[in-house]
This record gives C-alpha cells, structure tokens and sequence, in this order.
C-alpha cells in the first residue's frame, strides 16, 4: 500500500496524555514548504485553533498541520488563544528553520477546559522524532485524531495527469457534532499533484461543497471543524491547464465524497446510513434545503432505525423546509419502492418496505417535489438509542 | 369545577373505532353561531382539515369543531379532501340548521392512510347524542383529541372584566411531531367573553406566537396543526374597549403559555421540561433564532437527559443560530450555577451542575449573548432512548 501516498510527507500518530490512553497527537509534516488551503466552521463560537488556521491560509509555505485530539481548546478565552500559538511555535522549533505561521493547529474533543500543555510540550518533540513517510505512520496519524468514531476514516487514490502520475491520500475524523453548515468535522488531504496556487481554494471549496457540507449526523455545527489541502509549491504548464486541473478537481470531488461519507456511516450510534436524493425542485440550493431538512428531522431519523416504513414524516419534513414544492407532484421512493406518486399513497406493501430497510445498512430516500430542474444529495445516520446513551453520558 | 367552563358551549368525547381502544372523536359544539379565529401550520404538506378550516376561518357563525384522533388525513390526495367534507356534513346534519362550512375539522394520527368513514357515519351521530356543557363532556373530549399524549392538557380562567365576570377553558393535544415553526400541537378555546370580531384574530395570533410556537418536541413542524379560539358573537362598548381588550389578551397569553409548556412537559419520552432565555440579543427575533437553534440541538437535549454539564454544546448552539453574537460578552447560566462568563469558562463545580439537572424536572438554561435589548423564551423536552424507542416503533 504504500505507492498510495504521495512522495513530500511525513506522518506521526502518538498518545501524548490527553487521552487516558488512546493515541492523541498527529503530525502531518511537508518535507518542503507546501502550499496549503482550508475550509472552515461558520460557527460564530469558534475555538482558538480556527482563527489560527484563518490567518496562515491559504498559503504558500506551510510545514506542518498539528492535531490533537480529547480537547477542542474551544471557549477557552486567551488563554485558549495563548496554547494553541504555543502548539504551533512548539512544532516550528521542533522541526527547524521554521515558524510559528508556518503550522496549522486543529484540536477536536471537549469544549471548555484547558489543553493540558505540560503533556503537547513533552508530547510534540516525541512525535517529531517518529516522523515517518510510511503508511504505517499515515495510519497512526489517521487514528490520532479521532474522538467518538469507531475507526479511522481514510481514502486513497492514484492518478494520471498529462501522463504523469500523482497520487492523493486524506485522513477524516467525525461521528458526532456533525452538522451541514460548511466543512463539518476535521478532514486531512495531501497530494503530490501540483495545484496552482490561484485556484487551490476554489478547488477545495468545490469539492468540500459536493462531499463534506453534504453530512450530517445530528446537524449540530462544531466549533472545530476544519478541511486542509495541502499541495506542492510548483506547478508545470501542464498541471496549470484547465484540462489537468477539471481532472484534478473530479478525482478531488470523488476522495472527498467517499471520506465525508464514512462520517455518517460511523455516526455515534448509527444502525443504518441514510441517502437522501432530492429532485424537480425549483433550483439545486431549493433541493439542498429540502435534503437538509429531512436529514435532521429525528421522526425520520428513529422511524429508519426501527425499519418503519413511515414514509409521511419524509413528505411533512420536506413541506417545513422553507421553499416552494408541488405536493399534487411529489412522489416518493424508499429502497426503490414507490409509496407516494403525484400526491397520492400508493398501494404499496408496507412490510416489503420495512423489510427492505431492516436489511440494509444503506436506505435510499428518494424524493422528487415538482417539475423543476433543481437536484440534490446528502447522507445523514439514523437516530438510534445508542446515539442517546452516548450522548448523555459524553463528560460525566 | 363546572363554575370554570364558559356558557354556551357543548362538548363530546366518545371511541368510534378509529383507535383499537381508546377515546377517538371530540365534538366542541356552540349554542349559537359563535365567533371562530384560527392560526394553522405553516407546514406546505397540509392536511385536508387544514385548507378546509382555512377557508371557514375567521367566522362570525361557527357552530363546532370536530376532532378525531388516530388518524391524520394528510397527503392522502382528492379523497381525503371528500372524506374531509363529509365529516363536515355528516355533523352539521346531525345538529340541524347548520351547513358544513359552519363546522371547522382537525384530525391527528397517522399520515397517508384513508380516514376509515364507516367509523365516522356511526360515530358522529352518537358523539351529537351524548354533547353535554358539564365538566365531565369537557374532559372527555379533551381525552378524545389525543395520540401518543400521556394525559389530557386543561387549563380554565375566571375573570373579570369591567366589573362582569368572564371564564376560559382550554384543551391541547401534542407530544410529538411538534416543532416550533407557527401554530403547532392541537389547541381549542372557548370563552363566553365576547371578543370584538375585528381584533379576535390578531389577539389570537399574539397568545399562539408567545406559546404555542415558543414550544418544541423535536421541531418538525407537523401537517395537522391548528389552534381555534371560539367567542360570542356579541360585543358591548365595556368589552370592545382598549382596556377591556387589553385585559383579556393577557390572560388569554397566559392561558396559552400554561396549555402550550405542557405539551413539551409531556414531550415522547420526556424527562426534563426546558426552559430556556435568551438575553443580550440584538433583537427579539435574532433572541427566539437562538433559543429554537439550542431547542432543536440533539447535542443539548441528550445532555440534559443525561445530567451533563456539557455547557459547550449550549453555546456552540448559539453560535450556529445565524444571527450575531458576542462570544467575549457571552455569559451561561445552567439552574442558575454560572458556568461561562464574558467568553471564559468560570471556576464551576460540574457534579452541583450535574446534580441540579438529574434531580429536577425542570432545567433552566439562561444565556445572555451580548449587549443588545433582545430576549425570548423557548420550551423543549429533553431527548431520551425512550424518544427514540417510542418514534421507532410508531406505525409497525
């Protein structure tokens, strides 16, 4: 597996403290300065390491991202400011002939308490010194930073270009505090595949929009959350033509899609991923809308983990979603059974249905609302107790 | 108790069938045409009742409301439409020298499947039968109109107004499907205070804007929703005065508030009641914004069910409501502990948090957004495994 990584990365995934005893710190160190952009959290309550990332991206000359995991260092005031400046100046030292504006920090876990800096000033030299471009380190690293997910979510991906060959690799952690609203949970992407800088962003932003601001698990928007791209700091005329750089953006688009989704599909407690496809809306952003709404409306939510074919919370949820919809042309497929056509139940077999979703992990929603030209995708977990369970006892 | 219900009404509860068991079809009858204001959902997936009450309301001679539960009539297309006007028909027959548009109809229950009519030709006429102004009629048509509801939700009011005395008596229905966007839930009042026809809707807006839609379960905003409030159709100069208008309308509110907090109190699978104030805001609709985004928050209301004093979710919330904040000027009450002041974590003592939650029913979240003149007050049900168990299982 390890041709799957692109050449001009290290890796380091270490326990540090933060956590009782599960791996908690992740490097991911450019060999040479890289080029560097990100997406982050629209929540005005936004932790330290965000308006961080905000000022140094994007950028021509990061060195490193530092991750840590068990603490979010969010609401935490200066002080808060004051340790995540001191994370970033601790890797710039670590690492030599660098700066403090030259690493970007993502920290992830609870809100409010105090990074416990004693365990990153002994933890962060550790894990420069086991830096590594193995994929042995990429996979420590992936798992480093990680809170409530059952297992690291990873993508891999090799690639032509102008007949050379590239490779991407990303890293994504989530399974809670997941909600719609721009680059939801942390996502890591490398590659080799020289992006111009000029359109880096709009790059990543494309493909973050299409994949990661398509999921959700509870829809609770985090103070966390970020997405980075890190990319070579050159490019040829070939890499810069718009040809090389539409394939670049597909192959980008669809790594991205498959790491967003694995976010719902491990979603705290979830028994089953739920995708909604939204179609004959007035316009896509109308579709978004509507996909968003029933993918937080809890009666669908719990009425897919019990298998109850109760295909009317889906229609009522998209009649709440604020845009138009003909109801006397909306039609409705669940797993590909018709229950609803133009306004009217169908005949259909209720236990079919049922049956259809309690032996799936996937249920597909499909949910046409008019005649219009508007469409949409989004993939959300369903609501189970254990969601609950987990939930009500996160702190205490 | 009689003395509490107003003159001139009628009331019948009875099971027609349409539940296995259970009390399914109330009758609120008027002695004389009477004055009718309704507010409804808001929600474009509407139910038959809905578009029918709609176009009967405001009237100036309403002669009954009728209710059935266990079934909701909604997106079941033309029939339901024709089955809707025969419940009409069929009770202004039975009360005679009545039309059908003199009679407003609410159904809740279960979306999609046809109203079974059969039940309802036997049962109407029986529930004319039994009508009754004693106390007892009352309570059982309150019984009548619910579905998944534990318990009945009363309220009734004496008052005086310009020296004459005066009397309220209201009934709600509602546990789940029950989001905060207009109207929601089932509510019916009736009053023997004679409300000057041109100011009864706007009064009834006010009362339902400041609690029925201050409320929520889980937000979705159902198909059936509708509040109807029936006075005399006579006014004197004393009562259609601004003072006398005035008085009533703040009992009225507080009226509703009583009906509308029981039904997030009797929330599916409830255990903690809400409350939650928003200060500081830069308007009050930028305030009620905030205070529906943490009602709506799985995040918060699992950490209530829970006793976590996991306070960051609450103004994590906040942040994501849409509107501005001052996260620097942001300070959280949670049963009046202070856990968070002007952007900072205070020295908080999280089992005294922890406690006051697990051992009260009530949970008071205060959180003060900044320095604006904006407020608002929202009440929700906390979630549960026993919601999602409940809401899993609901139709199969």
């Amino acid at each position: 597996m390890d041709q799957m990584l692109p050449a001009g990365f290290r890796f380091a995934g270490i326990h540090c403290g933060i956590k009782p005893s599960k791996l908690d710190l992740a490097l991911i160190v450019a060999n040479d300065p890289t080029c560097a952009f990100g997406v982050y959290t629209q929540n005005l309550v936004r932790a330290a390491c965000i308006d961080w990332n905000r000022s140094i991206t994007p950028s021509r000359n990061l060195r490193a991202i530092v991750i840590n995991s068990g603490n979010a260092n969010a609401c935490t005031g200066d002080s808060g400011r004051r340790d995540n400046l001191e994370m970033a100046e601790l890797v710039a030292k670590e690492l030599g002939n660098a700066e403090a504006k030259q690493i970007a920090v993502l920290s992830t876990g609870v809100i409010g308490q105090a990074l416990p800096m004693a365990k990153l000033r002994a933890g962060i030299p550790e894990a420069v010194r086991v830096l590594s471009n193995q994929q042995s380190a990429f996979d420590r690293a992936s798992k480093s930073i990680l809170t409530t997910d059952k297992g690291p979510k990873t993508e891999f991906r090799n690639f032509n270009v102008g007949g050379r060959s590239f490779s991407l690799a990303a890293m994504g952690k989530g399974a809670g505090m997941i909600g719609p609203n721009m680059a939801t949970m942390l996502g890591f992407i490398v590659t080799d595949f020289p992006v111009p800088f000029a359109v880096g962003q709009s790059i990543l932003k494309q493909a973050v929009d299409l994949s990661f601001n398509r999921i959700s698990v509870e829809g609770h928007t985090s103070t966390n959350d970020g997405v980075i791209l890190l990319t070579p700091n050159r490019t040829t005329e070939v890499e810069s033509s718009p040809q090389s750089i539409s394939e670049f953006q597909a192959i980008l688009n669809d790594l991205c899609c498959s790491v967003a989704k694995k976010i719902p599909t491990d979603g705290e407690g979830a028994s089953h991923l739920i995708h909604i496809t939204i179609a004959g809306a007035a316009s896509d952003s109308d579709a978004d809308r509507i996909a968003r709404t029933i993918a937080l409306s809890n009666l669908v939510k719990t009425a897919v983990s019990g298998a109850d074919p109760n295909w009317g919370r889906i229609v009522s949820a998209a009649g709440y979603a604020g845009v138009s919809m003909e109801v006397s042309r909306t039609s409705l497929s669940i797993n590909g059974l018709q229950v609803f056509a133009n306004g009217t139940p169908t005949k259909f077999n209720a236990r079919d249905v049922s049956d259809s979703i309690r032996h799936n992990f996937n249920t597909d929603i499909h949910l046409c609302v008019g005649a219009g030209p508007g469409s949409a995708q989004h993939w959300t977990s369903d609501l189970t107790a254990d969601y609950v369970k987990l939930n009500a006892e996160y702190t205490t």
